[in-house]
């Protein structure tokens, strides 16, 4: 039975959804469903075409009360840069919750990813980090990094900004890209060992494979966010810094577990701290965040299908009736 | 950066594409693929809601030499008939295999899912059914018994079909909707095991949770199709058959293992065969299928990615740039 399908590109959603605390409330309301129960959250389903340099990632969850569920696809095809194309692309569906019928496109070519993603970091340091951050720190330095810093200055308004990446220029464009966009101070540095030392809330931001982050860094009343490990064999934290750490808190565990920090910390041995606590569980106060201002605390974030259905639920309600109507 | 994105609805489907010869080669050719090697097909993601009577199912599947590679998302909302709905649903996305674009929406309502499904029935009719076949059977009287009636008849042009289900009046109403699209014989039967007694070929189309095809009933020079479960707890063909035909062969083992009639044979501990040959390594000759006109064949088809970007990308083809543009 032929039925309307709302179909939105990317231009539209970047004129009308943006990253502002009424998205970062969304996606914390998400997080804290995930922890109340009743989530259906498949595991990733995750597909590495080796011949292309590419991998595909399907995510999706059906919260309870939500009218829609979305799923996600982020297909990752490394070579495209070498073709003037993105790497990462993609699109969510929306379906209703009640019928299972797709109600909307949402063509974003990951843009609601970059913002549902950004939105979960500053929900980490919003419940984790230190209540005030003078210098917040970002390692890596693509769109995430300004991005998870932007999301980051709406919950903890840091007066200045660091950015290390192993390509001076490129910390040099991005620190220059926050400066204007926040109106604050920005250093690109070499060394992000000073990086961790100067910042309360640093966020790392790289598909690196061998850490960036070294356990002996870490000092009192300081908070990371790692979000740049989504796929097994990438790690950016040394284990033993999760050890370290007052709080070790995942968005999800059993996705951390194969994809994110823990795996490494469990794959060596040196986790013994049982299950980590989930951000919902912070967020709902079934578990203890940060206990004191002196506290370490770290987020591992994966990414996870409540998020994109909260998104992409969100970005329906606000759209009404916009976009390209087809009838299929 | 954007780009072109063809749109095709269900309608614009049905006009172009059907249950052929060419689509059933296509298919056919897809199973090869997967026996070569090469081939990338994750494990399905399955999302059970009990709370909407509802499922998804997303398959995929990269094929080497393919330019394109399928997702396709199956919503199953079983309350949708009370709503005057279909239960079933969903749509394709057509990737490029070398950037990862989306290049095509196919928004088929399950459409496609339809003929590679009544296409991959032909193709276990044509390398596991005896050469003549006079009578063909089907159990089940939904949709899918008459697309595989009316493919598996494309392979081996049986006179007659006698249709068996629950309900007579959907038996009646089926086998009269087969003679009508044959112009063959057509009769409805309360016996099934009758129904197995006369036929030289049988294709079971049910969602049963326990078996509706019994082990006593197998007989020289018969070939089974089971296409019905595809889901944990589906079982249609007695445990007992699967070791007491001469040929067991699943379209994947590693999905017939959680999802088809393999399932239940492991669980009760009866299927000592060790690993059953797939549909492809037979296509390919690596395994035998039918070795005599007397054996005994039974055919476990759960659905397999590789279908889905084979009718995806034969879609495609033929379509051209007919649909709606969408830059996105």
């Amino acid at each position: 039975m032929a039925h309307d399908i709302q179909i939105v590109t990317e231009a539209e959603l970047r004129a009308a959804v943006g990253l502002d605390l009424t998205t970062i409330g969304i996606i914390e309301q998400a997080f804290a469903a995930l922890a109340k129960g009743g989530v259906v959250m498949p595991p990733i389903l995750s597909m590495d075409l080796h011949a292309a340099n590419g991998e595909v990632d399907v995510k999706t969850a059906y919260i309870p009360g939500f009218d829609g569920f979305a799923i996600k696809v982020s297909p990752g095809f490394f070579d495209n840069p070498k073709l003037g194309l993105p790497s990462l692309n993609g699109l969510m569906i929306l379906f209703s919750a009640k019928t299972g019928l797709v109600e909307a496109l949402f063509l974003d070519n990951g843009y609601l990813t970059d913002i549902r993603t950004a939105a979960a970091g500053a929900v980490a340091a919003r419940q984790l980090a230190p209540a005030h951050v003078e210098t917040a720190g970002v390692i890596g330095t693509g769109v995430q990094a300004r991005l998870q810093m932007q999301a980051a200055h709406l919950v903890r308004p840091f007066a200045r900004v660091l950015v290390h990446g192993r390509d001076m220029d490129k910390a040099r464009a991005c620190a220059a890209d926050l400066a204007r966009a926040l109106g604050i101070t920005a250093e690109a540095t070499a060394d992000p060992a000073a990086l961790v030392a100067e910042s309360q809330l640093v966020v790392t931001t790289t598909p690196a494979r061998t850490p960036v982050l070294k356990a002996d860094w870490l000092h009192p009343g300081l908070h990371i966010t790692a979000m740049g490990s989504d796929q097994t064999g990438k790690t950016e934290i040394e284990p033993a810094a999760l050890m370290a750490a007052d709080a070790y808190i995942c968005d999800r565990v059993s996705q951390c577990e194969v994809s994110g920090e823990l795996e490494a910390a469990l794959a060596s041995g040196l986790w013994t701290k049982g299950t980590p606590a989930e951000l919902g569980e912070v967020i709902i106060g079934a578990k203890p965040g940060r206990t004191s201002p002196d506290a370490i605390t770290i987020c591992d974030l994966t990414g996870t299908g409540v998020q994109d259905t909260a998104i992409a639920t969100h970005v329906r309600a606000r759209f009404g009736n916009a976009g390209t109507i087809i009838r299929a």
